[in-house]
C-alpha cells in the first residue's frame, strides 16, 4: 500500500508536486479556519470566504472578504499566522527550488562559472537551502516582532495586546501577507514614521528575494582571507535589486506628481513623502496600506496597478510577472530599438532564452488578466473598470491592496481570483511547467518560412 | 542645390523617408483643408481640428473631432476622398515594401523557396508593385461605387446625390478610412442588408493585406498549362486569412453572447446578427458603425477594445499590432507551453526571429497604449476608463471608432490620439526601424548568465 502511493508519488514532476502542495496547503487552511475556535463568539463565515481567506493566506496576498480583527479570535489570529509562515516560506522555497533547476539543466562549462558566481550556494542541497530561508526568515520575523512590539507598548494598554500586534505586524509584512489585526491596516499608524519604516523594511526584506538575501549574507560574513578573487553579487541579484530600487524611486515620485494636488492637497511635505514612500514599498507585494486607495485619482490608481502587476522580485515571498521579467522586457526592447540583438548588462550578456521568456511571461499575463477583468466585468456588473482592474492586479501579484470591493463581489468573482492570486504566486514559469511540462527538442523540421508581422 | 538636395535625399535611410513621406503628407492635407472653399458657408474649424482630421485622414483612421457632413463642402468631401486614397495606397505600399525588405535579408537558400511560394511576385520591383495596388484599389472602389450609387438612388433624391454617397462610402469603406457624409456613420442604413453587406465586403478587401490580394489574383487567373506544380498560398496569406476569419467569428459569435439580454434585448435575430457581425468586421480596422458603441455594455467595450487594438493584416490600410503578431503570440503560447520551442503550422516552421519580434510588437504597443491611457486620464479627468481605452485602442488599430468623446478631449488628448493613429498606421517594425535604424551584429562577447524570471 505504502509502496504504490511511493511509486505514484516518484513518477509526479516537481510542477505537479508544488500544485499538490498548494492544494494540500489551502486544503488544510481551509480546515484550520473552520475549527469554531477560530471566530470571535458569534461570528459566522461562509464557507466561499473561508476558502478565499485560505487561498489569500496562503499565497501571502491578503485580499480579505472579512474583517480579520472582527471575525477571528487570538486563535484564528495564530492560525492565520502559522498559515502566512507555511505560504511564504513555502513559496520561497519552490521558487528557490525552481531556480536550482534551471541551473541543473545548463550546460558543464556555464555551471562552473555559475559555481563561481553563486558562492558554493547553488551546490548546497534543498535541505539545506529550506533550512536556510526558514531560519533567516524567522530571525527577520523575531528581531520586527520584538521591535514593534515594544513600540507597540505606547499604542496598547496591555504588553499582551502591544506584543500580540506587533507579532502579527511583523509576520504579516515580512511574509507580504498584508493582513491585518488593526481592523484597518496601518491606517492608524499613517503618522508613525518608525512603524512605517520598519514594516518597509520587513516588506522588502520579503520580496527582495531569497538570493539577493543568501548572497548578502555571504557577503557581510565572508572570511576575508578566504577570498583571494572579490566577492562578485550574481546578475541576478543586481538586476532584481536595481529593478526593486528604480521601482521604488519611480512609484514614490509618480505618485507624489500625480496626487499633490489631490491627496496631498495641504499636508505637509515629509508626511506627504512617507505616504508616497510607503504606498510605492508596498505595490511590490506588501499589501499593507497607510491610505484609502480608493481616495486616489483614476491616473494614481492605473499606476498602482501596473506596480503590483510588475511585482516582487522571484523566489521570493511576492507574485506578478516579477521584477526580472520585467528588467529583461525593457532592457531587450531599448537594445532591439538601437537594433542590436545581444542585451549586455553589468559586464555580462543575457541568455535569449531568458528574454524569450520574459516577453511569453508578460504577455501571458497580460492576456490572463485582461480575461480576468473581462470576466468579472461580466459576473459583476455593478463595478466600476478602475476597480476590478485594480483588484485583477493585486491578486495576480498577490499583492492584496484593494479599492473595497472584494467582500461585495459575486462568488464567481471571488473564484477568479482565488485563481489569479495562486497563479500570481507560483509564478508564471512553474504554471506553464505545470500544464505544460518540460521542453522537448523537435525529431523533425518543417522548411521555415518567414512572415510579415506588425 | 539640387544635387546636395539629392545627395542628403540618398542618406536617408528607407524608414525616415517613409516618416518624410508621411508628415509631408500630413501638411499637405491640412493646408488643403484649410482652403477656405472646403468648407461649409460660415463653418470655422480651430487649427488643431485640422490637424487632427488631416492625421485620421491620412492614417485611414477615421476618429473626428468635427462633423464632416455638417463641416465640409462637397468640395471638402473629394478633398477628404484623395487625401483617404493617399494615405490608403500609400501605406499599403509601405508595408508592402518592408516585405520585400524582409525578403531581401533572407539568404539565398531561403530566397529560392519563397520566389516559389511568392509566385514571380517577390522578383517585381516596386514601381510595378505599387501600380499593382492602386490598379486592385481603384478597381475595387469603382464598383464599389456603382453599385452602392445605385442602391442609393431609392435613399436620395437625386442621382448626384446618391452616386456622391455611394462614392464617399465606398472610398471610405475599402481605405477603411472609416470616414461618413450621412452624419452618423452608417446607422441609417441599420436595416440594410445589402448596404452593409456591401460595406463588410469592401472593408475585408481593404484590410485583409496586399499580398493577399495579389495572391487571390494569382490564383484566380493562373494558366493552368504553365503551372505543373500545385499552386501554393504563402504561409502569410494563410496565417493571415485564418486569422481574419477566426476574429471575425469570435467577434460576432462574443457579441451576440455579451449583448443578447442588452442592446439586442427584443430585436429580431437575423437583425441582431448582421449587427453584431458588421461590429465584428469593422473593428478589424474599418472604423464604420452601424451602432452606437456607447451603448454597449462594459464587457463588450472591452472586448471591442482588444479587437481594435489586434487590428488588420500587415501590409494592408489597418493598423494594430496586426494579425499575424497576434497569431505568432498565441501559437507559440501554445507550443511553449507544450514544451516546444519550434512553432509548426501549414507544414512550416515559423522563424525564430520572428516569433520574438511578435512578442516584442505586443509588449512594446501594450506599454505604449497603457501610457496613453496614463497620459489622457491626466488630461482629461472628465472621461470614464471605458472611454480612454476605447478610444487610444480605436486610434492604434487606425479604426476610427468612438464612444463619442473625441470631440470634447483636451488639445493635449487629442495630440495623444494622433501619435497613436501615426504609430498604428505605419506599424511597430517600420517605428523601431525609425527610431533605430538596422540590426547590428554585435563586435565583443560578454559571458552569458542566466536569471531567474518570472
Ligand atoms: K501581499
Ligand atoms: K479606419
Amino acid at each position: 500500500m505504502w509502496r504504490k502511493i511511493r511509486i505514484w508519488l516518484d513518477k509526479l514532476t516537481p510542477a505537479q508536486v508544488i500544485t499538490g502542495y498548494y492544494l494540500l496547503a489551502v486544503t488544510i487552511s481551509v480546515l484550520l479556519l473552520s475549527i469554531p475556535a477560530v471566530h470571535k463568539p458569534g461570528v459566522k463565515v461562509a464557507f466561499i470566504d473561508t476558502v478565499f481567506t485560505a487561498v489569500s493566506a496562503v499565497s501571502v496576498t491578503g485580499l480579505t472578504v472579512v474583517n480579520i480583527s472582527e471575525t477571528y479570535s487570538v486563535f484564528g489570529y495564530f492560525v492565520i499566522m502559522v498559515i502566512l509562515q507555511f505560504g511564504g516560506v513555502g513559496i520561497m522555497a519552490i521558487g528557490t527550488f525552481f531556480w536550482m533547476l534551471l541551473g541543473r539543466k545548463i550546460g558543464l562549462r556555464s555551471r562552473k562559472l555559475i559555481m563561481v558566481d553563486h558562492n558554493q550556494f547553488a551546490l548546497a542541497g534543498l535541505v539545506h537551502l529550506i533550512k536556510e530561508i526558514i531560519k533567516i526568515i524567522f530571525l527577520i520575523e523575531c528581531i520586527g516582532a520584538l521591535i514593534l512590539g515594544f513600540h507597540f507598548l505606547s499604542y496598547y494598554s496591555t504588553w499582551e495586546e502591544a506584543f500580540l500586534q506587533g507579532l502579527f505586524a511583523a509576520v504579516s509584512a515580512t511574509t507580504n501577507g498584508g493582513m491585518d489585526i488593526t481592523g484597518k491596516s496601518l491606517l492608524p499608524f499613517a503618522g508613525d514614521y518608525f512603524v512605517q519604516l520598519m514594516n518597509i523594511i520587513l516588506i522588502t526584506l520579503g520580496a527582495i528575494g531569497f538570493p539577493v538575501l543568501i548572497e548578502a549574507k555571504e557577503y557581510l560574513f565572508r572570511k576575508r582571507s578566504e577570498h583571494e578573487i572579490p566577492f562578485r553579487f550574481t546578475l541576478f541579484t543586481k538586476l532584481t535589486t536595481l529593478t526593486f530600487a528604480a521601482l521604488l524611486v519611480f512609484g514614490t515620485v509618480i505618485l507624489l506628481l500625480l496626487e499633490f494636488q489631490h491627496y496631498f492637497k495641504g499636508i505637509e511635505w515629509h508626511k506627504s513623502f512617507f505616504y508616497a514612500f510607503f504606498q510605492a514599498a508596498t505595490t511590490r507585494s506588501g499589501g499593507l496600506s497607510t491610505m484609502d486607495v480608493s481616495q486616489f485619482t483614476l491616473p494614481t490608481q492605473l499606476v498602482l496597478s501596473i506596480l503590483m502587476f510588475i511585482g516582487a522580485s522571484p523566489s521570493s515571498v511576492g507574485g506578478g510577472i516579477r521584477t526580472t521579467t520585467f528588467a529583461l522586457n525593457i532592457l531587450f526592447l531599448f537594445h532591439f530599438a538601437k537594433g542590436n540583438r545581444e542585451v549586455k548588462i553589468f559586464n555580462r550578456e543575457l541568455d535569449q532564452n531568458d528574454i524569450i521568456k520574459s516577453f511569453v511571461i508578460t504577455t501571458l499575463a497580460t492576456i490572463m488578466c485582461f480575461v480576468s477583468v473581462l470576466l468579472i466585468s461580466i459576473s459583476d456588473q455593478q463595478l466600476q473598470l478602475i476597480e476590478i482592474i485594480f483588484e485583477v492586479c493585486s491578486a495576480f501579484g498577490t499583492t492584496g491592496l484593494s479599492m473595497g470591493i472584494t467582500s461585495s463581489m459575486s462568488d464567481f468573482g471571488k473564484c477568479v481570483l482565488m485563481v489569479l492570486m495562486f497563479i500570481g504566486r507560483i509564478g508564471l514559469t512553474s504554471f506553464l511547467f505545470i500544464i505544460g511540462g518540460k521542453e522537448k527538442k523537435a525529431n523533425y523540421h518543417y522548411p521555415k518560412e518567414r512572415v510579415i508581422i506588425g
